[in-house]
């Protein structure tokens, strides 16, 4: 599918104006429009500027609520419950985590959690922000019924998501983002819509068996990354995100939101916040940190193998790379981009 | 292999009195055979008694101190670190995981660092004293240069465990404890001594060739569990368990301990508390986990699968019914442990 290189602040403006003309307010657009181009700068297009077309359907049909109410549910000191009011997640997000670094930096340790968020973007973005702060993140989510227990064909999970990340030195902080599913299913979405093959091992059909297409694979038939070990990390994401979250989990439904199971649009998420700085002096921490990364990537690499990487690093470079060139985006992204574009009077993407 | 069932104190108190016999105090010698004995009645043979033998040869040779001093490094309220002293890993491990209680009961969140520990057990087991006192826990471990990272032949890194637990209400905790290697090394070593071949997946060999021959696979061709997320999980073990803690990690040395590399016997650990009655009241949080756990149990199951469980509960059911019928020990174990046991004139084993 042929692509597109366009300007990060041109993208993000662009994509700001489409959620402004639905009526997000310009601050909350802004939050949104950065999450997005950021994954998109970082190469997981998956969870870029493709997901505007989402996010407008979900604002159209109800699911979302345009403008974004983030109210404190209960607060401790360490510990904050938030209430994201079904806005774009990203509004909510930004708080939390905003919060979870404020309290790692004050008592040591951090607990923010969300209930009623809806989609975050990448949730590498949020963890990224509190590592970019000297601090180490780690993030939860949950979501809708689409994936089955290890063992199972009876959805209770969504791809559960976990992210983490932790500052370095001289090299970029690691960060680590993924679906506990071997891939995350907008992954699978966007090889239906570029009509391409799925790799052996991501999913099967709706009565379980494994295919490598993407039209017959089943958003219901992910399967979990390493087997039971990673329906484990799954499953602590379903405990954190929805249980202790007081959010929707499994087949409870805990939210104002009448969308539910398959098509549940709340997710709990939780932010774990820890300021390394108690652990050892910052700079110290940093220094070993390079010191880390520079043993992977010194390593000895097996047959085959060019370079070996630290989480994150890929992403680093190709974020690095598409600021200077300009941010490759599919031509029928930008279509879908312009559509709604011209809706709101923003003219074509390329001459914003 | 033939097995012989023996009842948990008699096993308990034999396993306490070799230690005793190598100069380990009447009450650290006590923790360590109780977390021994633990994993040998949750069914994971690979970290119980079996591991006395390690533990003798480690103090005989002076690589771990019969003695433990554990020592306070930095009190931040919810932030501890201490040092472990090198003597057996259980006895640090239980004063931190305690530590670690008592600061997320006082705080809300709580962090404790260990370095200078040496071979903690089954990690499982110090969540599991957490999540019996209705909290949340996760426990990081790193040790040894024995697996290289994801791509890499080069030996940076230990099997680095991950584990967590939480608590349910009828249910038993959620207890997950996973090596980030699709094994842990400890099942490598006793399928050589029970001549057992190795499923694929396991390890390859020295020259980085999958094996099958628990002979050939080499310790240091350990697979990450589910490729590049897998290693992402050892490298946050990694960081956390090694770098935060000042500690080693990967190539750099940090340790009183002369035996570094692949012989590192010094471990740094870190477990993370979370009050859960801190976001729902307990009772509240215990009947939803409940739920939960359940609907995971009435799934319907993939073709070929006959139940589905969820993390810990497999060594719960097991622990159970070796509590009533006794425990499985291999008879090579036992004549390990009566070996030892001669020397310090405890007779045989079923005899006790």
């Amino acid at each position: 599918m042929s692509m597109v290189r366009i300007e990060e602040a041109r993208l993000r403006r662009y994509c700001a104006a489409i959620l402004g003309g639905l009526g997000v307010p310009a601050d909350q657009a802004e939050v949104v429009a950065i999450s997005l181009v950021e994954a998109d700068l970082r190469g997981t297009a998956s969870h870029g500027v493709n997901l505007v077309s989402l996010y407008v359907s979900r604002i159209r049909e109800g699911s979302m609520k345009p403008r974004t109410e983030v109210r404190v549910l209960a607060d401790d000191g360490t510990t904050l419950q938030l209430d994201g009011g079904l806005g774009p997640g990203q509004v909510a997000g930004v708080v939390a985590i905003d919060e979870a670094i404020d309290r790692a930096l004050r008592h040591g340790v951090g607990a923010v959690s969300v209930r009623e968020g809806t989609h975050l973007g990448a949730l590498g973005y949020y963890t990224l922000r509190a590592a970019e702060r000297g601090l180490f993140a780690m993030a939860f989510q949950n979501g809708p019924t689409i994936v089955p227990p290890f063992g199972g064909i009876t959805p209770l999970f969504s791809t559960n998501p976990f992210a983490y990340a932790i500052p370095a030195g001289e090299e970029a902080p690691v960060v680590f983002d993924i679906a506990t599913t071997a891939i995350a299913g907008n992954k699978l979405i966007l090889a239906r819509k570029r009509g391409e093959a799925i790799p052996e091992g991501w999913a099967a059909d709706e009565n379980g068996v494994p295919t490598t297409d993407p039209q017959r694979a089943s958003l219901n038939g992910l399967q979990w990354f390493g087997g039971h070990k990673g329906f484990g990390i799954a499953f602590l994401v379903e405990i954190l995100a929805g249980v202790l979250t007081n959010s929707s989990y499994g087949r409870t439904e805990r939210s104002a939101s009448t969308f539910g199971g398959k098509a549940r649009v709340a997710k709990g998420y939780l932010f774990l916040t820890l300021d390394v700085g108690r652990f050892l002096p910052l700079p110290e921490f940093r220094d070993r940190m390079d010191q880390l990364i520079r043993d992977v990537r010194s390593a000895e690499t097996a047959a085959g193998v060019e370079r070996i990487y630290v989480p994150g690093e890929i992403e680093h470079e190709r974020r690095l790379e598409n600021l200077e060139a300009g941010i490759p985006v599919e031509e029928g992204v930008i279509a879908e981009l312009e559509a709604f574009g011209r809706e709101f009077g923003l003219g074509s993407l390329d001459k914003q």
